[in-house]
Formats: C-alpha cells, sequence, structure tokens
C-alpha cells in the first residue's frame, strides 16, 4: 500500500475520502512522461544551485528514465492509493534511490508539478491537433482542387439561393480551418510559459533558477508572478478547449452538410460505403453515423468548454481543488477533436459528387439574382431590377452554370477561389509547424538523453 | 472478430470509422444488465404474439439469464469489434442457440433497445440517488437536532448579518434536497415509459403487444406516440442530468460553507482528520480537499447537462446518431452525484462546531436589526428605527444569543426550525422510495426467474 | 432625486458604483405588480399582528392600488437612481403617507420582497407558458387529425428509413409537449412556496404570521426554514428556464423538420406564404425565417439556464448579490418560449402537406424491412430474412402506403396513433389549467379589491 | 409605414411573425454608424467599377453622413416595422434621393452589411475592451507598487498556505490580464477581414473589388472565400465572447478575493465606503455588492459564450437566421465586460490594507515550509524535513514577515516580482493600441469627411 506524501503517522485517510478524491487514475497516467520529464529538469536545476550533487542527479535522472520504459511497456500503472502521479514517482524514487527520492521534491510542490505536466500535456497536444488540422486542410484542399470547377447549389437559410461550386463550399472550410489555427497557435503561446517555481501558489525561499528550467524544458518563457502561474491551471485548459471547440464548429457544419447532401433528397454526394454504417433492423440503411457523431461531438466539446470555465470561475486566488477537475475535460476535448479532425479528413477524401444531382438542383430560380443584374447592366436601379424579376419569377431560363460560375471573378468567389492561397499557406503552417515541433521535442529529448547543457 | 448486425458480406468497415462510431465500450458495458433483461422481456412477447415458441423463448431466457452471470463475474467482456451490447448479446445468442438467437430481434431495432436500456438505467440510478439524497438529508437532519440551538451568524453578502443558529443553517440543505427529490420523481415519472415497440422510430408492422412487454419490464405506461419515444432518449438524459445539477447545487453550497466555514479565519467548524488530506510541501496543511471537489463536481454535472442538451437541441425527427453521445454525460453525472451524496453525509456527520469561534463571531453589529425593532416595539416607525440604529452603531451592546434565538418564533426561524416536520418528510419519502425500488425490482427479477405471468 | 432606503446622511455612493448596481430597471418594472401585491398582503399581515394600525393598513392598501394604476398607465417608471422597485415603492409610500410608509418595511428586507415578486413572476409566467403550450398541444393535435392516415416517409439518420405519417409525424411533439407539462408542474409546485418572512434570510424577532400572508397570496404553502427560502432564489430560476430549455428542445425539433420538410429538395410541405420573409438580394427566396429562429432560440434558452446556475453554483448560504443576475435570463426565458410557442402553433396551423412530394418519396427501400418481415411471417429467422433482403435490394417493389399504414396496428405506430387519448389529455390538462389559473389570480384580485379575510 | 426591401405587392406578413423576426430593434440601433460607413464605403467601390456616377457617390455619401448626424442627435429611431438597419437606411435613401438609393444594394446583400457591422462593431468594442484592460492592469499595478513589500498570508484551498504579500497578489492580476489582452489580440486579428463582397453567401457576378473596400474600411484583408466569410458570423461572435469571458474569470477571481478578504473574518482591506451599498433592513450593512456582482458577471459573459456556439453549432452551410441570434449576447458580453473592468480597476483604486490584520494572520504554521527547508540547509533530505516539521507544529515559532519576503528573490516570487517589467509591457501595449485605434478609425474618418482615396 502507498504511502500519501503528507500523510502523518497517527492518520488514516477515510477510504470514502480517498476514492472521491483520487478520481480517475487514468487521467493522471497520461501524465506520467510529463512528470518525469519535468522532475529530470527540476532536478538538474536543483543541482546547478547545490541542492544536489551530480551523483544524485544522475542517479535520480536514470530511475526516472527507467520509468519512462517502464511506463511504456504498461508496467508502471497507476492505482487509486497512489493519490496521484506525482506521488508515485517520488515513492518508486525513495523506494529505489532512498535519500536522493527524498530531496527531489526540494523547492517544488504537487502544484507546480502538476501544471507543469497539463502544459506539456497541452503543448504537445496542441501541436497534434495542429497537424491533424493541416491534414484536414490538405484534405479540403485537394477535394476543392478536385472540383474547383464543378456546379453546385448555394444555400442560405437552407433554401436554394444563388449558384456556388463544390470548389467554393468545400475550400471554405479549409479557409475556417485556417484561421483556427491562429487561435491555437495564440493559446500555444499563452500556454508556453514555465510554472516550474511557482510552488503551492507562492514560490519558495531558496534561490532556485526558474529560467534555467524552462529552458531546459524548453518553454518560451518562465510564467513570471508565481501565482498568476497557478492562476493558469484551469484558465489554459478554458482557453484551449474553447479553441477546439471552434475547430469542431467548422466540422460540425462540414458534417451536417455531408449528412443532408447524401440524403436520398439531396443525393448530390456518395460517401464511400466502407465509412457507411447500417441498420441492425432496416436491411437498406446506409447511414453517415461517422459524420453524425462528428456533428455532436462539437457540441461535447463546447459543452467540455463552458465545464472547465464553469468550475473555475468564482474561486479566490491561490490553488484550489475544483482545478484538478479541469484534466478530464481536457484530455476528452483533445481526443475528440484529433478524431474528428481524421474522420472528416477521411470523409473529404471519399466522398464522390454525383454530378448530375448537382445540376439538376441548380433549377432556374438560383440564377434569379443574375437576372436582376442583367437589368442592372441595362441601367435599371437595382431595387426596381429585383421587383421586376421577383414578379415574374415564372420567366426566368435555365443557364449554363459552368460559364456563370466563371463570370464571378471577384475575389472569393467561385470563378477566383484563391486555391493557391491556401497551397501557399498550407506549407508556411506545415513548415512552421515541424519548427515548434522540433523545438518542443529537443530539449525534452535532450532530458531523456542526458546530454543537458 | 465480430459481425456487426448490419453487415454485408461485400463491405468491410474502414477501422479508423469503426473505432469512432464505436466510442467507449465501457459505457455499453453498464448496459448489460439493461439489455439482458430487456431481451427477456421482448422474447417473452414475441412468445406471446406467436413469433418465438415456448421451447425457443426458454432457451433464449436461459441463455440470457447466463449472459447476466457471466458479466457479473466479468467474463462479458464488450470489445471495440463488438460494436455495441445489443449486438454483442445477439452475437452471443446466435453462436449459442442459432436460429431462436437469429429471431430476437424480430420487431425490435437496437434504437428502442438502448432507448429501453438507458430508461431502466436511469430509473435504477434515479432510485440509487434518491437513497443517496435521504441519506444525506438524514445527515444534515441529525446534524441539525444536535446543534438546533447553537448560535452562529448569519451572513449575507459574506458579510455577517443577523443571528442565525447551526442548526437553521444545516436544516436549510435538508429542506432543499427534500424539494429536489421532488423534482427527480417527477423527472423519474417522465423516464417511466417503456420504449419497447417503438423500434427505429416508426414502429413495426407487426402486431406486437408493447403493453404486455412494459408491464412485464415495470413501466408505469408504454410510451405511445413511437416517434416521441424515440424523441426520449437525450431528452429525458437531459431532464435527468439537470434535477442531478439541482442536488448538486445544494451539495455545492454546504461545501462551499465548510470550506469557508473551517478556514483559520472562521474556524467555526473541524472537520474530522480522516476526511481532510495534506500538501506534499506544506507539513503544517489540512485541505477540506473533498468539499472543494464536490463543490467544483457541481459545475461538472451542469456542464453535463448542458452538454447534453446542445447535443441534441436542433436534430431533426427520427433517430440520430449524436443522441448516443448522450450516454457518457448520463453516467459520469450519476456516478459524481452519488458519490458527492455520500461524501456530504459523511462531511455533515464528521463536522464540529467550535463554538468559542461561533460565539465570538456575534459581535454587536449582528443584532444591529433587533436594535431597530426594540425601537419599533417603541412605537417608532421601522425606516426612522433603521436611521437611528445606523447612525450609533458604536453604541451597540453585545447580545446574549440563546434567549434571542429562542425569540425568533415564526415559522421557519431559528427559534422554530419545524425539524420535526422534516423527519416526518424523511419517513414517508423513505417509505415512498422502498415502495417504488420493489415496484421497479420485483418484475425485472420475476424476468430472471422465469417466474413471468 | 432618490434616496436609497440604507442611505447613511454623510456617504454619497460613487455614481459608477451605482449604475453598475442598478443594473436594468427595464427589469424591476416587470415586477411593479407583484412588489404592490406583495406588499398589501405583508402589510394586511403587520395589522394583523398589531404592527399597523387598521386605518394605516387602508392607507397603504389604496396608495399601493394607487400604484398599479399609476403602472399601468406607464405612470410609475422606475430609473438608475431608484436603485430597485422595492425603493422606490417604499419611498413613494413614505412621501405620499409619512409614518405608514416609513413602517412597511418592519419585518421584511428587500430580499424576501425580491423573492416574492419573482416567485409570483414565476407562477404567473408559467400559467402563461403553460397556455401556449397546450395551444401548440392543439394545433399539433389538429394537424395531426387532418393528415392522420397521409403518409409519409419516417427518417432515420436523416435517411429514409421507414413508412411513417404526417399524423404519427406531428402527433410526437403533441405527446412530448405534454410530457414537459408535467414538468412544468412540478416545477410549479416547487416554487410555490411563500417565502415573504425570510427576512434578509435569517427571518426577524417579531411574531410575523407567515402562513396568513402566504394564503393571502395564494401560495401553497410556506417556505419553512427561512434561509431554504432565500436559496430558492436563483435555484427556482435554473429550474424554471431548465424546463422551459425542455419545450424550446421540442420546438426546435418541429422548427428543423420543418426547414428541411419546405426545401426545394424535401418539397413535403407548403408555410402560408404570410409567415414566409424574403431575401434583400434574391428576388425568389421564401425563407421559413420564423422556424430558423425558434430552432435558434432552443438554444439561447437553454444557454440562459446554464448561465443561471454557472452564476448561483459554489455559493455560500445566505444572500449573495450574483443572485439578482438571474431575473434577466429568466424573463428571457419566458418571452422567448412564449412567442417560440405560438410561432410554432401558428406554423402547425400553416402547413400544407404536398401529398405527392410525400408520396414519391416513399421509394421501395422504405418498405426494406417490410419485406424481411413478410419473410419472418413465411418462417425465416428475421436476421437470415434482413441479410436476404440486404442482398437483393433492387429486387424491392413498390409497395401501397396507405394500406401499409393501416397495417401498423400496435399501441403508437402509424395505424394506430390513439390521438383520442390526445384529445382527452389535453382536455384534463385545459380544465386543470384553468383551476390553478384562478386560484392564483383569485387571491391577488382580493388584495387588489380590499376583499381580505 | 416602412416596406421590406423584398416584400412583394400581393402579401403581407403576419404580424406576429414579423414581430418574432424583428428581434430587438435595439441592437440594430447600436450598428448604425457602422452600417452607415460600410454603405459608403460600398458606394465608393460602385462608382469605381462604374455601377455609380461620381454625383450619385456624392449625393449617396452626404445623405449616409447624415444619418450619422440623425443618429447622433437621436432622431433615426429604429421600429419593429424597419426590420433592420439595413432595410431602415436603405427606405431612407430611396426615399431623400431616388434611384441612386435604389442602386446602393447592387453587389450587396443585407448578410454582407450585417457580417460588416458586426465586424466593425465588434473591431471598434475590442479596441475599447483593450483600454479598459489596460486601465484596470494600471490600477493593479499601482496597488502592487504601493503594498509591494506589505506581507499577507498566501492561501491554498482557501487554508494558510505561505507567506505571500500584497503586490505578489494583486500583480498577479495584472499578468493574467496581459496574457488575456493576448488573446484578444489574436482574435482581433482573425476578425479583422473584410466580409464584403460575400454578399448572400456566395458573391455576385460583377467584377466588385473587394480589396479596394476592404481598404477604404480599413481592414486588415479581405476574408477571402466568400462562404467562408458568411461562415465568420457566429463563430467570430463565440471567439471574442469566450475572449472577454477569459478577462471575466480573471476580475471574477479579483472580485472574490476582495468579498473575502473584507469580511470582518479576514478583514483585511477596506473598500471605499463610497463603493459600497447597505441594507434595508440590517443598519450595520457595508456590502462589496459592486463585486459581487462582478463576480456573478463572469458566469454571465461564459454563459453568453456557450449560448453563441450552441447557437451555430450543427448548421449547415450558408446564412442560416439562427446566427441573427448572437447579436444580442455579444453586445451583451462587451458592455458586461468594459463595466466590469471600471468597476474593478475603481475597486482596485479604492482598497486599503489593514496591515495589522494582515501581520496578525501570519500565524507561524505559514512558515511550517520555511522550517522545513532550514532543516534542508542543514543537510536533511526535503521529504524527510518535511515530516520532522509536521510532527512538531506546535514549537513553530513566530516569524517576522518582511526579511522573509525578501528572502524570496527568485523570478516571480515575492521578493523579485518584476513589476517593472509590467511597467514595460503596459507601456508598449498602450503605444500598441494607440497605433491600432489610430488604424482603425482613420479610414472611417476619411469616409465621413469624403477624403477618399
Amino acid at each position: 500500500m502507498s504511502i500519501k506524501l503528507w500523510q502523518k503517522a497517527d492518520a488514516a485517510i477515510d477510504a470514502r475520502a480517498e476514492q472521491y478524491t483520487a478520481g480517475d487514475v487514468g487521467l493522471d497516467q497520461r501524465l506520467v512522461k510529463a512528470d518525469v520529464l519535468g522532475s529530470i529538469a527540476h532536478a538538474r536545476m536543483l543541482q546547478k544551485i547545490g541542492i544536489l550533487t551530480a551523483d544524485e542527479f544522475a542517479a535520480l535522472r536514470a530511475e526516472l528514465v527507467d520509468i519512462l520504459r517502464l511506463d511504456a511497456a504498461g508496467r508502471f500503472v497507476l492505482t487509486v492509493q497512489d493519490e496521484d502521479v506525482h506521488t508515485r514517482v517520488e515513492n518508486h524514487l525513495v523506494a529505489a534511490l532512498g535519500d536522493p527520492g527524498k530531496k527531489i521534491h526540494t523547492a517544488r510542490s504537487r502544484n507546480d508539478q502538476v501544471a507543469l505536466d497539463m502544459r506539456l500535456f497541452i503543448k504537445e497536444s496542441l501541436l497534434g491537433v495542429e497537424g491533424g488540422l493541416l491534414d484536414a486542410v490538405d484534405a479540403f484542399l485537394g477535394f476543392a482542387r478536385r472540383y474547383e470547377w464543378t456546379p453546385m447549389p448555394g444555400y442560405t437559410h437552407m433554401q436554394r439561393a444563388m449558384l456556388s461550386s463544390v470548389g467554393l463550399w468545400v475550400a471554405s472550410f479549409a479557409e475556417s480551418l485556417l484561421d483556427d489555427r491562429a487561435l491555437l497557435g495564440a493559446v500555444y503561446d499563452i500556454v508556453d510559459q514555465s510554472p516550474l517555481g511557482s510552488a503551492a501558489s507562492y514560490g519558495v525561499p531558496l534561490p532556485i533558477d526558474r529560467q534555467y528550467a524552462a529552458e531546459l524544458l524548453g518553454f518560451a518563457r518562465v510564467h513570471n508572478n508565481v501565482l498568476a502561474a497557478q492562476h493558469g491551471r484551469g484558465k489554459h485548459e478554458g482557453m484551449v478547449v474553447q479553441a477546439l471547440g471552434q475547430v469542431m464548429l467548422d466540422l460540425s457544419r462540414f458534417a451536417q452538410d455531408v449528412v443532408l447532401f447524401t440524403t436520398s433528397e439531396y443525393g448530390f454526394f456518395t460517401l464511400d460505403q466502407s465509412l457507411c454504417t447500417g441498420s441492425s433492423i432496416m436491411p437498406q440503411k446506409r447511414n453517415a453515423d461517422i459524420l453524425e457523431l462528428a456533428r455532436g461531438q462539437a457540441s461535447v466539446v463546447q459543452g467540455l468548454a463552458q465545464q472547465i470555465m464553469a468550475t473555475i470561475t468564482g474561486l479566490p486566488s491561490g490553488y484550489n481543488a475544483d482545478v484538478s477537475l479541469t484534466k478530464r475535460p481536457v484530455m476528452q476535448a483533445f481526443d475528440i477533436t484529433l478524431g474528428t479532425l481524421g474522420i472528416c479528413a477521411l470523409a473529404a477524401r471519399s466522398l464522390t459528387p454525383n454530378e448530375a444531382a448537382l445540376r439538376a438542383a441548380l433549377s432556374p430560380e438560383v440564377f434569379a439574382t443574375d437576372a436582376a443584374y442583367d437589368l442592372v447592366a441595362q441601367g435599371v436601379p437595382f431595387r426596381d431590377a429585383y421587383r421586376r424579376v421577383a414578379a415574374d419569377l415564372a420567366s426566368l431560363a435555365p443557364v449554363d452554370p459552368e460559364p456563370a460560375l466563371k463570370e464571378r471573378t471577384h475575389q472569393g468567389a467561385s470563378g477566383n477561389l484563391g486555391l493557391g492561397q491556401i497551397v501557399t499557406h498550407l506549407e508556411s503552417a506545415r513548415a512552421d509547424l515541424a519548427e515548434r515541433t522540433e523545438r518542443f521535442q529537443a530539449p525534452l529529448q535532450a532530458l531523456v538523453d542526458g546530454a543537458i547543457a
């Protein structure tokens, strides 16, 4: 049985309270890697300021790297009795090494450990989501290029409105996602501050070198005010999940469109059969289940953002245990968003337009505005032209959509989608992501390898 | 490898889509019992209308009861490939029994199965929560009785306001929870309609006997309109979690009070040490972690309610896969609420008032309103009396709180708490719960035992 | 300029703070009637216990009734300087009557006044919503009866699934709304407790008669524990708006269906042109704007419920000013829900089915399950029958839908909708509403008329 | 009576539908300025491409500038019959000018007008909030500098934890707000794309110059894909309100702290009496109402963000009327946030520490960790030192807090707050804001002045 770090000789915690406070150890399991890396960096910093000897640090680093190995092999499994990952790691180090294990917690608290672990987890996950996002952009872009000139009706109020194109429709998702990427990037930068050294929320009366620890861990900077650093917990999680909720918003729109456009009534697209599910009772069914779920998961992620914000709002300063409840929703939100990006990219690569159905839907009234503009070209003021067309809709003639598409030449219209700009944007985003991923990983790898300056 | 019920010979589902749609099989695992019981009832109904023979039914029932046994022993474990609990059960029956297994899905769909499973799950869980709630009421009531006449300051705006008592404070939670019980009961009654026979959402062209199946399963009535029955999915979950959110609201208030009143600054109560946690860095800490978590979990549950509502709002009629996303939050909300009721009852039984601190906090200004009423008794209009007292607060004399408590004799005030009414209410609620629990369990037990009318 | 009730001679409130705390006086304006009625009842109770003379009460009642008259004429308009409705009314009474005005606040606080005002407002509004709900049920029911036997496809996953009918579709909304009515009724009963006498949250040291005041105001009972009574504030608002959110959920489904079913692609129904809006640019547009808004307003109301719950969760016991922020969302939610019920009833009465389009959509695959059941009738186990049909969907023949509708004879299916039950349910609900409305209004009218026991 | 732009000769809209769709014209009233400026820019662009003559443009510009004048004087008041600001402006222009008025809607839709109006509104409001935020940072910074060396206890779990300082506490808000500013800036950049030319969602078949119109209006760039531009509606509102919710989160923490620290029990600070409100019943009350409201308003703003996201999630592509429901919450959120920033700045400037109370609260156990570190300095491993101190808490001696504060020398601790960095950050933020404000205003002023390139 495990001993809590704070446990006094004469006191046992009530089992129901232990269970209630332990929460889901599966969440902490996902933080083992970050906790170990943070511990190596912290120990190295303690060595630098003379609290650990070089030998003690070496022993600790070796044992911590061993935990990584055990964890990767599924042999470092947390239990409710462990309380949390930090306790488990310290107990492991004490059991293995004795005094050096008892020293590693000098000048830190589990509060700054978990703040650190979550930031590393969030940074890594944001990079992963960004990768998934760029892949989805790539899928939408490819789709848009394949069908850049395929006409389709554009809808407003879910009513046929004006001429559009498959390219215009699909490229809209690529562009919206790239806007989301800017938001994710801004959030990444806000999160990219090292909380190490904030301790329980008020720092420590020891001359620790926060800047050095931050550099070892690859942070852009130290989160200066120790109390503000602690308050980042929950706040960052909220920001992150809100940003993920924006990604999900775009994907939910795509999902809703596909569900709609693959109905018998629209029939605009066919989703590859390998992505459809069936019914246990109706032999004929081919359901776009994955896209219904993608649609619904957007609300889940947004609900998680709200949950996080509600949980932490109104708390007084300093660490409060409520913030620990933000672990689960942030992890769940990352899992869902990454999965949904993949599913939507898959769907975007597996959709085939039914050009006949698309063309059939381009009934004459879709071109009513064009007819008004024809009158405008003859000098009729627009509002009069509009009224004249409206009064005689029945006389609208069918229009050949391809040339009409090409007549929409202004920036961002179907005849001038600017897909080349998206390509350029995507390429630079990929380069940037690769560079940031390297900046994230290299110092952490150095901690594992012991290649520390 | 498992075969989907709807799988065609020539089609394999993409592994990523399978993973994405399978979700968390751990959720379905919790529905095995309900699914099996529903299947027994459905099979019995099929026998009644001549679709199954008595032998076929007997074989199915025996095999289904065996699944209960396997599940209880942890030997009926769902996997991602199983798709869901319904598929797994049908596949199991077909493997064990052949044709009878292939017949059991006659006149039903997984849609009405899961609707049924969730309603049984919700009913059972509501009864469990109601039990936990009554136990918490009992704990608050006991606390109120022990300290009915212990004076404490009452706060408004978090400022000392007027004389109150420990009894008044604690009894308020008992009463609020009993109000919540009324809400839970109303929701229970709405959920207590059998969806069986709604099939995929549109019923079936077979003369099934929905009333009979409903009775076998102990439902109060059939959910009549088959489409409305399907729309109950998600809607019920939302109602339920909103009602749980009301319970959590009360508990969060108690939790916040205890966190506050056990600070050094208030020092009004001491929480038993077995319920406190410590700090890894600060040797002196005794934290009421459990109550901080209780406070925060209220926001989690309320966020889950919002998540459910947002997920299902705006969906068109008929089953949509989005509703399957409501399984997780409803289960999570039940777990949290039940756990938090237990924790708060535990805390209520483990709190000791520090009477000296309570008395010390009853500074003279707490009785300023009483002083104004003294002037009122002398014929001064209240507003003038108020102004006179306000102008000379410094002259307020200390007041002996015990007699003052007893002077508050009107209904519901500290001198007339009506705890006897709460006792009576609690007793009748317990009797009612026992009766409803019996009404829930007896028919289900009869299905297991084969003691079916 | 108005004087605050609590204002001291030497202190002026900062104008920015005054503005910030005053909030929106338009909200309080809606409470004038309730505040006046509550004041009459309170004053009568004060007379009963000897704090006011009969003459003082008579003068106060007359002046209070005069405020009702002024308010109805738009001549009792609150301003930011008034702080709130309670202050304005008291200042008005003092100005008009002198000492009796200064006495009316004896044994009460603005806290219990506003709690009372909100409960009266909520009770009245709930009765109004219930009326709107029953009218919507009536509209859906009428629609269902007109087209009980009109076939339409039923959808799951937004894909054609099985045979349904206009009657089945529309009756589902009537039934769901009647379930909501049960929830609204339960909430009404919880709210129907008089908070008067709870004062600032801790009662008063005066022998007030809470039961008498409650009866004068038509409450079912006294909200016993004075602190619990105060905690009802916000909590009730949350419950109410959650219940309204359930009503909106049903309406959003109807709205989404109509938006969908009136597209060119479905073309199942035509919405009367007087309910459609147009486009400023596209001459041909006929938009079901009102139903898009109805759909979206469901999320607004649900968001308001969440807002209320988040605002009050985590607050400590006793009045806290945060709860005053729940006034706006509860009023907004009532306005939206009442308006949307009316709009949906209007739409339900203005929709015309396009029977040809409905029939055309009943393509053979809609009857695939029926085909499987035909094989079942020949002794083929269902799962085999299902697979056989699935393997040869192309051979499915068209089916005449009318007889097929009538073959669905089990309870709640298209051939056995049970509309008669809904009629009965609606009639009894109307009688009940009339009875409860009388029970609400009669005592309040008596207060105005001075016909007090 | 006003005529709708789309109204046909033979059709009247039902009054109930008109009322329901019109919503709150007060919201549109706030968009008059933006709508007029957008119309000037659009007209100028139409002149550039030859659709309007120079004279027509001049007449339109003059009339539009006149609307600005009328609006400023409160003489351009929208009514329900106006439908919206766009219709009212066009009708006004047609009435005043005839044909030029009928031409101005060429190549645009109310959809891109409102998208434009909202972006201008959001940009201007974001700049305003940023100003309020920097002023609040200034107030917190000033507070931190005044009391940089005033010791106070630091709390975790609301229990006394370690030594902190007023400076550390208050500076934390300044730093968190500066993080929020980064988020607001990122959102501003995403919003800073001109939607003009997206028309109903699909562009127009006219060679409009979107880049030119964007420049006239001071946008950083064109929102390229016309459909993505439309989808920005609601999405931007959601992002903005989420970011405002982060600001409110910080303020709610400050508010909660002040409410707590000004109780009798803490007594750490006194809030200037001009910012306190009283009670109508309790003569002694001094309530920090403004800060309770600030605390609660955080939940309101966050609820509005969730409301917006829920309203728009799941909508299909193209304009849908649901997005119009996002106007109200975004305006409300801006009003609240701006007001709350002002209130918190006011409070930060009006709080006085009670140094004796702060010092009295620094009981010996606050220094328990320091005692453990003393043992660490003597070579005891931290965990052993911790246990030794924990075992003998009673022997902890009082500590002089001032020198202890100064011993916390690492970055961000109480002895090394880095206030100078905040000063620098604030100065550069102010310069940046001034520059961006100029970039926002100058082109709009040029439109009014007619000084257009």
